[in-house]
């Protein structure tokens, strides 16, 4: 078979870490008889720098005309003084808005051999951790109206508009379900009911949704004590459904207990099978060309490309695995040895996978 | 001198650890020669049982008219089907507002005695963790307008408006940077000025107002990072400022990583000195009765009424030292023991408290 991937190289550590995950998906074709076609395209900083805007029309196109994007990582403070509406980041929100990828799946799990790099007690993430945040992607505050106006006593004033409606609460909480399904049938819906009216909305359509999935257990957090159970017992979890905006803040948190954010990956979705790729770790243009990059996270990103968006579990599987025995082969990437000597590089990293498949 | 205080016992473990606060200001009293006078008001589940209303009008009048307002806790399950407008919770918004706390100060800090509780490693806290997170309390989306509206393809859709004014964020901002005056120096200002028309607002007033205090350094933080460095990396933080709903969630982040939430008092400022005081957790109704309430976070919360409503530092001192003492003794209650046989019960431990005065 063929599949036509975009490729967002971007920023920073982008091209490294997408470069590695390029060769890893090669062997996989090799091995597996896949024919991956890998397109480039600009976006971000660096399609700033080439054509002057972070998200050419081009680059939509050809993502569109796709059956999946990969993306590296965009931004860095080069870009820092450009104009708000052309950042690096607004080619993200681009990107989501134009592909219509309204489920972020952002899954936070400890591998057995880093449990160590956890910052909680190892008593609190003993035994695994393993949950999948479903973030809601192209609604809320994040795409609803947004502006000046008088403030009145106070003065000038601005604002942002928080806005679900039931169609886009539906089909996030179908995608969380659907999930549930294949995992341990937890959903714990985030939300701020006892504040905020779309909350409420969202609290209501969410309990709707799952009368479709009796067998899965539904719980309801207000998002100050989402926060708080992440850090006190974050094993009760198993999917956490929630808006864009407090998905952004709990799926943070949550990839950071793991203590290895440089091994997680993400997936955006669109209806049908369309899907975006990306680690969930930002461009780290500190670290860019010195080798040190972990790619793990963007390898990880392409086998669920793999698995969601072509259907190949068993290639899906094959990744994971190749990474589990770079693992527990005891070799570590700069960031997962506090910079040991013995540290292995970006593209050794890569290698040692690839010849894992 | 005299000194009114409004009293909202409130319910669950409300009563019981007002009471021991109460018992503890007294023996303050006594000691320093002052007044206390304290007027019982109802609100929340209590008031909505007794009068049919969560906030009662005279519950406000009395409560403008003292110095200074100490509440237990509100709410509770029993109260679950009450109208959302008559909620227990909304007597808490009702007070906010009708009072003007615009500033609520939360200090999430690591009693020596109890470093063990954290859920973060030892190394992590290890020298002592004291952050006081400032959240603005009378604005934002917490009371923008919100209501239903057309969601067009989407269906039926709700709305909750975040706003800002811009003497909303400099009053505010005044708080926190005076309050690093009298600590290490350090403001971290959080925000999502990457995406939110607000937050770009919130961090311009921010910057402006830190050009009066050359003294203080100043950081800001998106919001999802700031989730993520609170448990990578919390000794980084002095002050923290940040939104209505940016503290919600952080904040109870923030005190949930001391592990020691039954300790941890909080103060809602209005202009002058006027103040309303209370723990930072709730009504715990399923302990109300049985003696195992901490009533530590309230008699801290009366110790920061004395410091910042009365001016009286001294004395607020004492009631600190007299928690420290307590706890040096070895006395613990349930939630600090994990409810072992020797854990001193909630009069107990007010008792001893105020005997070390
Ligand atoms: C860069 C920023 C706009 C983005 C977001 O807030 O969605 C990022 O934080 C993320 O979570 O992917
Ligand atoms: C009860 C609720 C409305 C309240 C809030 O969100 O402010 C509480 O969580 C708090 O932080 O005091």
């Amino acid at each position: 078979m063929n599949y036509n991937i975009a490729v967002v190289r971007g920023d920073g550590i982008g091209p490294e870490v997408v470069a590695e995950t390029i060769k890893v998906l090669e062997k996989v074709g090799q091995k597996f008889g896949h024919n991956f076609h890998f397109t480039d395209v600009p976006a971000g900083g660096a399609a700033i720098d080439a054509v002057g805007e972070c998200l050419p029309a081009e680059t939509v196109r050809i993502a569109k005309a796709s059956d999946a994007v990969l993306l590296g990582a965009v931004g860095g403070p080069k870009w820092d003084n450009v104009p708000g509406d052309q950042r690096p980041e607004r080619a993200l929100l681009g990107l989501r808005k134009e592909l219509g990828l309204f489920a972020n799946l952002r899954p936070a799990m400890v591998f057995d051999q880093l449990a160590d790099a956890s910052p909680l007690k190892p008593e609190i993430i003993s035994g695994g951790l393993d949950i999948v945040v479903v973030r809601e992607l192209t609604g809320g505050i994040y795409f609803g109206e947004k502006g000046h106006k008088d403030g009145g006593d106070m003065g000038p004033a601005a604002y942002d508009v928080e806005q679900y409606a039931e169609g886009e609460v539906r089909r996030i909480a179908k995608v969380a379900f659907d999930m549930a399904m294949k995992r341990s049938r937890k959903v714990t819906s985030v939300d701020k009911s006892n504040v905020l009216e779309s909350s409420r909305l969202w609290r209501r359509v969410v309990a709707e949704v799952s009368e479709d999935y009796p067998e899965v257990e539904l719980d309801n957090l207000y998002v100050d004590n989402a926060a708080m159970q992440l850090v006190r017992n974050p094993r009760q979890f198993d999917v956490i459904v929630t808006s864009n905006m407090f998905g952004d803040i709990l799926s943070d948190e949550a990839s950071q207990i793991t203590g290895s954010i440089g091994m997680l990956p993400s997936a955006s979705l669109a209806d049908g099978n369309f899907g975006m790729y990306e680690p969930v770790h930002g461009s780290a243009p500190d670290i860019a060309g010195t080798g040190q990059a972990n790619p793990i996270a963007t390898i990880l990103s392409g086998a669920m490309m793999l698995r969601y968006t072509f259907g190949l579990s068993e290639e899906a599987k094959s990744i994971e695995d190749a990474v589990n025995r770079f693992l527990s082969d005891g070799h570590r990437t700069a960031d997962l040895c506090g910079g040991a000597p013995e540290a292995v590089t970006t593209t050794q990293c890569g290698d040692l996978i690839a010849a894992n498949i």
